[in-house]
């Protein structure tokens, strides 16, 4: 037995999004018992992400770690990028989304998600302008 | 019910080679339904990727974004690196393994990859030297 | 079917921890046969990575990396961080958590992990202070 369904989070500029919230609806929506919950998001310019849900200092000094690690292509220090048809934000948000994962595997224990106490289900975006973005669940 | 196969593929040094034509071949011959395909690269000196399939150029930057990341063992900013037994590009193609997926969780609807429209599945050779690198696809 | 467990690791420091034999001693307890391990991490401070098994110089080079990309939050390169409430190791540890796997699907042939020859399943500490780490496995 296998169940799917589609999440579209809308997103308004780069930044960590959490849907933890929606995930767990369709645990329940579904009556889960144990399984394997699989998270794929059908993009390449944005990322999913288990973070800190507590502090919403981590959330913000990560998002500046990426930034100075993937800086716009405008930058300097970007000069080889050859990419640059669709905007300075374009080719960091593709080198973010492949550095940061695209599918993660979450067990399920009684319904529930077997996170941690300080575990938060991500949607990190990379662009700027607003999108509209896709999720694929999957419980197997 | 679980299915699993072996793909081989050939490489010829550092850059992206893109496979999703023969992932999406195995789901037709075992004639897929619903499910979840796992990928899982048995090598520590290479790496799946899930990237745009589209401009060349943004295979190039992600290319040149890693090299900058990880230069070759050789280059002054690399001091720090021990393990130079294998050749300078040896112990970059490790950090780079370590940066990027082992292994890829991928849920099929109808026989078919959920991907978006704009992704690939890649190989992401590291190393210099001609190799055969192994994915293992499990459906299930 | 699935089957479910949970792996205490007890952490004393920053570095990598095999467990590829507990992983392989709960796949003997249950009798696996053909399917897919799942590991989850359940935290946000310490990864999971599958790395080479063999030179123990590849896992201090990773060691020097990570330390080199994410200096403690008191190295003059890291003044932008502003979650430092819990220390110095604290806001680097959550970034290499977000570089690096917090979960990891493995398939496993006649009961055994389809590894690489050089792969072994690691616990990448990130804090100083002792911790005890849990992973849940999950065999679907």
């Amino acid at each position: 037995m296998s169940l799917q369904s589609l999440l579209s989070i809308e997103t308004s500029g780069p930044g960590l999004y959490e849907f933890t919230d929606r995930v767990a609806g369709f645990l329940r929506d579904v009556a889960a018992e144990d399984g394997l919950l699989t998270l794929f998001l059908r993009h390449t310019s944005c990322s999913l992400l288990i973070q800190e849900n507590a502090d919403p200092d981590v959330r913000r000094d990560l998002d500046a770690f990426f930034r100075w690690l993937v800086p716009p292509a405008n930058d300097p220090a970007m000069t080889y990028l050859t990419h640059r048809a669709e905007g300075p934000d374009d080719m960091p948000a593709h080198i973010k989304a492949a550095l940061l994962p695209v599918s993660l595997g979450i067990p399920v224990v009684d319904g529930r998600l077997a996170l941690g106490q300080w575990q938060g289900i991500y949607l990190f975006e990379h662009r700027a302008a607003p999108h509209r973005r896709e999720v694929v669940l999957h419980l197997g």
